[in-house]
């Protein structure tokens, strides 16, 4: 089939392993009929889940064996260079091979990140990879990077990220110019560091759809499309919020808990709280881009449950179908071409 | 009396102006028997809005006139040089000619801290100041800094949050050896920056009770009791935070108010969303400290209303009665003292 879109999953790893994996690809695979999918690890293991779950490899779920697993606390440049035939680093192979269009791995992110890059090797014009993920906000989704990849970016890393937010935002979200904030602590004299503000001057100068500083509190309004930002700040920015939310969600739980009267009331209000739930249910916000490679890489959370890791393997599709890679090699080429002509 | 607690009140600034600032006053007068309040500001003005609530100045109640306001977009180093006359400024110089123990503000944040700095100097042993705050948590509240007047912070800088933030919680929160936690994304190799690894380092070897590093989710989980950020980083967590709640609470509006049937049923529930609004309800952690200053000052919300304003107030009052700035300077020498014996 010529339409068919084949995505390698790192099926060993992540909190649930082959269980989780094995019945979220059987739901993607049912969803879209376009999608083949090729499990990667132990043939034995992933051989006993698909019989669990009475499924035998098909010509649409394969298995590909991987003998090594790549541990959630090993050192990533360890897990690089010892263990080549981790499912982590399988997958990503079949990717470069061509064999698979993207991977998808809940694996250690620092071990995915520096084994993608190894592998896969930074597109021309981009210095630093970024992780990117889709945020839920009051008027619409929002694009976070970086999430992480980076601690100490440079004004200029933080313009490539937002090419690259670009690039994903416009093909995903079919956005013809995707409004770009780039997040700073305010717009007084003594806010603001160095960095942010260069990097300011350098949207502001580029061909992009520069909409200005943002607020931590601006992600979740929706306003803008791509949020820029450092990757310590926006790793710190999204757990920070996971927190809240999760606290929040605890108190609401604890508030309808109180006492018989209170549980009545949970009860009478339990369809409105459910709507409520699915709403900020972070499992939707599954599957984080690592741009910037030369193939597509999605690393789901590591504790994903069947839905989560489904939504990773859907973005993953998504960024197969609309080329992502090569969106951002066109958005780098047009910011290089307006930069040349100033 | 020698128990009086006097703070001076930045009357002008903030969205409301004297209108919240004397109800504030006149409701914390009711609460603490201690106290008496000096309002700061157009002596006209205050008058009138004293009027207004039946009120006339008194001994606890004094007015003391200052004729300039600090506008909420004025340059920080404009108005320090300029407004000699503000009720920013006349506040401060209370504060410093110890006419008042305190000063609470809802101006411009950076305005306040560069003329606080200026007027009142750093303690010895402090190279920065510091914005901190309490965030709730499930497990207990954590005091989280700095929150914005530091952007580049050094390895050394966050020594001296830990220390500062420290103090204030052991003396807020009557915790002998408070838990201080490092802000961090993660604990694997390629995580953190320099800084941060740095200042791992030097918190380890001090005499504070050093948790480890902590991730923004702990923020909210209330496991330490203080964390300590770079100011970019910990302003992003806030407005973030500060974000995502304000996201849910209107989420949960929109969705109770839905159709009839969700109406009904968030009638029902009324009691115990009200229950739940009073415990995320930030005006309830209104109030931040200024922190490394050789004397008290309060940073209160712009927006904040009579309740919150109230708030800053109680925090002014808790921090004169445990005379902060003398317990910082005791923490600083106690940290030299270790650092000199190893």
């Amino acid at each position: 089939m010529s339409r068919e879109i084949t995505i390698a999953l790192d099926a060993m790893s992540g909190d649930h392993g082959p269980q989780v994996v094995v019945r979220a690809a059987i739901a993607a695979l049912e969803r879209n009929r376009d999608l083949a999918l090729i499990l990667v690890g132990r043939e034995e293991a992933l051989l006993a889940a698909m019989k669990a779950r009475n499924v035998s490899p098909s010509e649409r779920l394969r298995i590909h064996h991987a003998a090594q697993i790549v541990e959630m606390d090993e050192l990533p440049s360890q897990a690089m260079r010892m263990k080549k035939d981790s499912s982590m680093r399988v997958a990503i192979d079949l990717v470069k091979s061509g064999q698979a269009g993207a991977c998808v791995s809940a694996g250690n992110t620092g071990a995915l990140m520096a084994t993608a890059r190894f592998v896969l090797k930074m597109l021309p014009g981009i210095d630093r990879p970024a992780i990117c993920t889709t945020l839920p906000g009051l008027h619409g989704a929002t694009r976070v990077l970086d999430l992480g990849a980076n601690v100490d970016s440079k004004a200029e890393h933080l313009l490539e990220f937002a090419i690259m937010g670009s690039a994903l935002a416009s093909a995903a979200d079919d956005l013809p110019r995707p409004r770009v904030g780039l997040l700073n602590i305010g717009a007084e004299e003594m806010k603001g560091n160095d960095q942010v503000r260069e990097a300011a001057q350098l949207l502001a100068g580029s061909e992009l759809n520069y909409a200005g500083f943002v607020e931590g509190a601006d992600i979740y309004l929706g306003d803008v499309d791509v949020v820029v930002c450092d990757g310590f700040v926006g790793n710190v920015a999204l757990k920070s919020s996971e927190g809240v939310a999760s606290m929040i969600r605890e108190l609401i739980r604890e508030e309808f808990m109180r006492n018989p009267i209170t549980r009545l009331a949970g009860l009478i209000a339990l369809p409105v709280l459910h709507r409520l739930r699915r709403r900020i249910d972070p499992r939707r916000y599954n599957g984080a881009s690592l741009l910037g490679l030369s193939g597509i890489v999605i690393k789901s959370h590591g504790g994903a449950d069947v839905l989560a890791f489904g939504r990773a393997i859907d973005v993953a599709a998504l960024e197969v179908t609309k080329d992502v890679p090569k969106l951002i090699c066109r958005q780098v080429e047009a910011t290089l071409a307006k930069r040349e002509a100033v």
